[in-house]
Formats: structure tokens, sequence, C-alpha cells
């Protein structure tokens, strides 16, 4: 195994294909929303990038069968619009991996001519949101007027100064390369899976992209972690008395 | 030394062998099993594999003397099924170095023209273990099918989605090479040596691979064994009713 | 990526350039000094440096847009005396990566001719400084006498017998190389950003230099800071005799 | 800067020398012998080996000078026996330096003509050492022997079945290559830097290589450390009462 082995499991072309990343993460509102799209588009896996910068283990399928951690692309066509859609079972664990990872996928997409990144992942902000809210960041100043349009937020002072892993080195390293690309960040809490984030996160990518995805099966699993999230809610309303207490014992 | 290095320390031609991979793990099961079946069969040691991704040390034998960290392949011919076996000090430490030395084992065995791949290992419960369970995953769907037929049983939820380190790798990378591969891992608390999780890894092993091989001195272990888990499950009933106070009074 | 790239952004001329580091670090002190000097300066960015070796990371600019994360050198010309100024968002997280890229930075600044290298950083202390101090090393013992003229002090047993990172390679490296440099420590608590500190090491630096820099940017900085400091001595002191007691409580 | 780069201070013939390697490790006892060694013997520094997995960082020198992070080989030439001495600041810090500084010593003392290898080290017990012992362990069934004669002691559980770091790599890499090799381990609490240790060490190694070498200087950081030691006993001894107490509450 090389450091990175890419196996091409069928050819394709693409007209300016959109690429759109959503790997691991925060709260995995990335890869929620990206296995979302593959499901509803019923997009193609057209590439299998295998890598020793990815944790030394397989993973178990429903039927006993196995894989090698691996990370995908998937290829998508239609009349307005081709996508590439990243997605797989996890990041690199080493530094280097990142890097050498990111820039294969880059390597990839220009083949396929790519015009555009959208990465995608979560934000988390310790605590449960209580407004749905993407942020997001750009490798290009036009590229961030144009998302404001779409109710994406740019704050000064988030998403805390960096993003790190794939959906920020695909920025940084696109923009050596002159490719826009745009990150949007869902925030979450950072304790749970977001399938309420990942919600908000495609509907400004669709309404960007101007593409229609059914969002039942987001919106099914939002609804039964939203129990779950109304139990934790409960929690801590019952603890949070007490908690203050402490808290102003302690500061006094 | 290269940053992986094989010494043949004898040439044998083996006819389609299996290959049986047992390093240490959860519970040290695999190890206990491989080391077990080279000395019933009295399997000869034909390969030293070295490498700068093993830990930096030398393991002192009983004499005084040392050896340098390694891996180690056992071949044993019979007129039913010639045998390979892979044992050894270590896992690699580094991410890696695990696919390296996997790949690298994979070439060996296919050097040997090998037929099929067992890696065998614990899986942790975190608990002590009631029945004595193989669970099972394997990188063709056939082989789960029979698989099944020894016992060993496929779970939707278990082994946690993953399995890590060789017996993982052999599977994943074996697959790429169209080598077929099952996992066996003994249900095991994860927390000791557990020769009596070994011994029903070897049962299946045997049947699948129609051996006879005596278990005395694993069933030798298991008892010695089974005096020190009674000896915990004593006092783990002895702080039971307490426990169970505690937790009720945590969920209150 | 290679495991480091240099982006040359403009050609300059220098003359027996001085090169001045100040990469994050303790107290940011080093940091601090080096963007005060550049902005002071209107020192020019010349040379970008990327690295898998640096976080895989972009940091977002205050505009929305992104930067990989990113070591630079910054050129300033002038009749009495030319600098190379070295700044950046990170240091190496990987061991070997700290050698690679200072050994570059030294390949680099020897292009330009470098005459002398100052390495800036914090000492952390643990606790508040009472006195504002400079503590110094050298790879040279002439510099080592010139620098105390200065007011740097040389302590037997501090800066504690190494200093780690950029600071420190590129005195070590430079040795070898036979590049005389001086490394410039200001005490710091180690706690909390140290502009104060930042500015005790300015002002032995422009002496040296024999430079006029103006310090108002940085006084303000200080100033903000003092009042924080403040604070904390207040809390520290009124904490105080508690401590004490607890502590001889502990001795008896 | 290369994985690995020797520097030639100056060129010296040896009549098939014995290499002692005492690098910095659990209670310093190899660094402690060696060092004494060089200094008793004057032997003269030959090679300098700088590492990228040295840790990066320079060592600051008592009158403010600075050397880079590095190991050294010292020699010494005599009628009876010649000497090579290996000490430095630091051990490698990935696990891929151990195997290649290792390599790279074997390579060196080959050149030399070695004739055969002690690496010195200190064996952490967790307690104070009531009586001083040393520890052994060696390449080769013959040696172990030899130093039974010197009263070296080879238990059969002891040490802790393996020996990590330069002291086990030099054996079990010299093995390998045919050089015999003998590890010396002083008993010794693992708290503390361990003069006493390492004189238990140095007697049976210049016994060894029958070799006279005063030690009052090693006595004397011995005696010092015995005051300290002193101390520590006392107040062991003062809170152990109370400590039995606390144990059977815990078993009760």
């Amino acid at each position: 195994m090389e450091e990175i082995e890419v196996h091409e499991r069928k050819k394709v072309k693409l007209n300016k294909p959109v690429l759109i990343e959503g790997l691991p993460g925060v709260g995995n509102v990335g890869k929620l929303v990206a296995e979302h799209i593959i499901q509803e588009l019923e997009a193609e896996p057209i590439v299998e990038i295998y890598s020793c910068h990815f944790p030394p283990q397989v993973l178990v399928n429903e039927n006993g069968t196995v894989h090698l951690c691996k990370n995908e692309i998937y290829a998508w066509k239609s009349k307005k619009q081709d996508l590439l859609i990243v997605s797989g079972d996890q990041q690199s664990v080493t530094n280097e991996g990142h890097y050498i990872i990111s820039e294969k996928m880059l390597d990839l997409a220009q083949q396929y001519g790519v015009s555009r990144i959208y990465t995608l992942g979560g934000y988390g902000i310790g605590q449960l949101v209580e407004r749905q809210t993407v942020l997001g960041a750009a490798n290009d100043a036009e590229l961030v007027d144009e998302m404001k349009k779409y109710g994406v937020e740019f704050r000064e002072e988030e998403p805390g100064g960096n993003i790190v892993g794939a959906s920020g080195l695909l920025l940084g390293l696109g923009k050596l390369r002159g490719i826009p690309a745009v990150c949007l960040l869902g925030l979450t809490s950072g304790y749970l899976v977001d399938p309420k984030s990942a919600q908000a996160v495609l509907k400004i990518l669709t309404q960007a992209l101007n593409l229609k995805i059914d969002m039942q099966a987001l919106e099914n699993r939002a609804e039964e972690m939203e129990k779950v999230v109304g139990r934790l809610k409960e929690m801590e309303q019952a603890q949070t008395p007490r908690r203050r207490e402490e808290e102003l014992g302690y500061i006094r």
C-alpha cells in the first residue's frame, strides 16, 4: 500500500462539477448531509481512496462482511449541475495524512474539471443550539458575499479562527490552486450526532446549487434526535438551580 | 533497518496453506490460540519479521538472553491441510506500520500460495462473559454463511462496527487482493488474559479446518484463570447490593 | 504538497540582513514582537512557507475568507540595517517537522546573505512576573558578552536548560552552519498573552539593532492586559492567606 | 538535516574496542556511569550524532551558549582495552528514530571494529532499593554465564520481560549482526537520579573490563543523594502507620 491508493471503480465524464465534501466530524453534520444527498440522488460511487493514514481497521457491514476503512467519491450527472460528492468512514489520523489526502482529492477533482467546492461540517458550541445557524468561510471574498445571500452567517470571531481537517484544507489548498471553495458549518452542541443541524446546512446548499432534494429521511432522524435532546433539556433544567448555587459559591 | 525486514529462516514448499493470525490483542485470545497450535502441531518457524514500527525493545527470555521484538511465521505440513501461523511479541505501534506490516504478511502469504486466512482475536465486553461466544466477520458473503455452520455468530451491532489491527487489516487488505478471510473474535471481559475464550475460538477453528488438536494445555490455563475469575465474581457479588443502590440513587 | 513548500511572493535584494524570528509560543511573546515590528516598519511579505507538519487547518480572516496555516518571511530595507522577519500562524506539530522547517528557514536566510539571527520567545515561570527581565542564550560565546551590554541576563540555571522549537533550533542548527544567533526570552507567567514581556524584549532588540520603532501599539495592548493582570493579582492576594495555611498544614 | 547526521570530529584507530552505552533513562543510571567514565579516563569526543528524531531543542550550557540536542561517541585508548563510550542529551522521541539511531551507532561501532557492547541503564522498582543489585540480559547465552561471575543477577521475571530504548536495541539489533552485547541494569527506585545504583553498575563494569576507575566523584554524588533519600525514608516511615490503616480499611 502506497501512502495513498486510488481505486477507480467507474469512468465518468462530468461537466464542470461542483464537489461536495462531507466527512465525519463534529456532530457528524457534514457526513449526514453528504450521505443524504448520495442516497436521495442515487449518486454513483466512482472512486475509492485507501491510505495508511486512515485508522488501521475494517468496518463491519450489516451482513457480517467487512470493508477496509476508506473515503469515497460519488458522481451525479444532471442537466443543470453535475456533482462530485466525497464521503467516507474516517478522516486521516496523522497530521501529514490530512494534507496528503486533501491534495489527492483536489488532484482528482481537477481531473473531473471541478468548478467549485463546498465543504460541510459542524461547529460545536458546547451547549444546545437555540436557533439553527450555518456559519461560513470561503477562500475568495466574492464567495463570501454570494453565500450571505443564502443566509450563511460570517462572524468575525467564529468559527473560532480555524477550520480543521478536510473541510479546512480543501479551502486552503484549493486557494493555492485557484479553485473557489466555501465551507458551511452548522452550529451544533458538539455532544450528539445532529441531523437537525445537517438539515440547516442542506437547505442552504440546495439553494446555492439550485437543487431539489427530498428531506424526509433527514427530517425523520432529526425528530428521533429531538426526543433525546428533549430529555437532555429536562435533565439540564432539573439540575440548573443547584448548579447556579454552586457557581455563586465558587465565585464568592 | 528498512521499515520492515524479513528474515527467511527456512525454505518450505506448501500446498495451498491456510494462514492463521494470532497476534497480541484484547484478552490475548488470538495469541493464545496461535501459540497453542504452534506448540501442539510442532509447527516450524520459517520467517521472522522485524520493523521500526514495532516498539523499540528487546524481550528477555527465561535464560537471560534477549531477542528483538518481532513477528514470526510458522509452517506446518500435513496430508489434509498445510498451515501458516503468524504470531509475535507485539503489533505495530504506529498507524502506518499496521498497514505496512499487514501488506508484507499478505505478500509472504501469497508467495506460499495461501488459500484462505483466519485472523483471531478477542472482543472485550467490559464484564465477565456468561456464555462463551465467538463472533465473526468475513471479507466475503459466502464465508459468512459457511462460518455460521460452525457456530460463529454474526451480529448486526457487534463487533462494534470495526476490527482494529492485523486481524482487521488482513481481511480488508486481503479483500483488495481477492484472498478470502475470516475473523474469529472470542467474547472476553477485556480485563484478563482469557484462555477460556481462546478455547472457544480454537474449537471453531479446528472444526472449520477439520483438524485435531489436543486442548489440554489450554484447558489447564483456563482452569487456573477460572480460579482468579471465581474470586473476582465473589468480590463483585459482595459489592453488588451496594452498587445497585448507588445506581438507583444516580438515576432517581 | 511536498513536506515543505516555499512560495516566493516577491524578489528582493538585501544587504547582510539580520533575521528576527517570532513565532507563536509561551505568552506569545515572540510573535507579538515580530508582528509589531512588521507593522511599524511596514515590512513586505516576500516568502510563504507551507508544510504538512503544520496543523491541518485554515485560519479564518476577519472578512470571512481563509488562508492555509503558514509561516511567512517579511523583508525590510534601510540604510543602516536590512531585516528579515519570520512570523506565522503556528509552529510544526511533528518532531521531524521542527527540524525540516528550521533548516529550510536557514537555507532561505543564507540565500539572502543573513549576517545574524535573533530568535524571540517567552520563558514561563508559572507566576506573575515582578520585574520585567529578558533572558538570553547564544550559539557563540562572544555574542553572550555582547548581549550582556544590552541588559540581557544569562543565568546558569535558566532558561531551564533547554529552548524548544524554532527559537532553539535556529540557534543550534545555525551553529552547525556558522551563523551567529541569539535567543531573547522575555520572562512571563506562561498563562497569558504577554505584551509587557514583548515590550521588554523589543526594547533590547531595538538597542542591539540600533533601530527606532514606535512602541505605542504594544504599550496599549500591555495596558489592557495590565488590567486583567491587576484583577488576577487581587484574586490571588484574597486567596493567599488561606493558601499559606494549607501549605503549612501540608508540610507539618 | 537528514534523518540522522553524523559529524566526525576526530579520526582515531582503535583495537577491538568495547562499546559502552549510557544514555538518559530510568534513574539516569546509564548516563551517570558513562559520563563518569568519560571524565575519569579523559576520553576524547570523536563523533557527534544529530537527528530530527531527537527533541527539537537546544541545551543551554553554563556560560550561556547552546548546543543542539545530540548523542556523542567518545574514544579511549589504552594498552589493555580500547573503549568507545556513547552518551548524550536525549534518546529518540519517535518510535522509528530509536531503530534508526541504534542502527547508525552499530554501523559506527563496526567501523571501529567493536568486539563487544555493554549497555547501561536503571531498572525502576517503584520503591527505595534496600540492597544494591545489578540485573543483566545478554544477546548470547555464553555472555550470561560470564556475567554471573561478576555478580550480575539474571532473574526469570525481571527486568520485567523487556528492555526499552537504545539499551535494548543495541542488544537486539547487535544480535542480528553477530555482535555480543550485555545490558547491565542497576536496581533503582525510578523516582530519583540514582548515583548509588550507578556505582553498583560501574563496579561490575570495571571488573568485567579489568579497568581501574576512581569512584570518588560518583561517591560524592551518591552521598548527597543519600541525604535526600534519608529524608524521604523518614517521611515514608512517619506516614506508614496511617497508610496501613487506610489499606486495611480499603480491603475490609
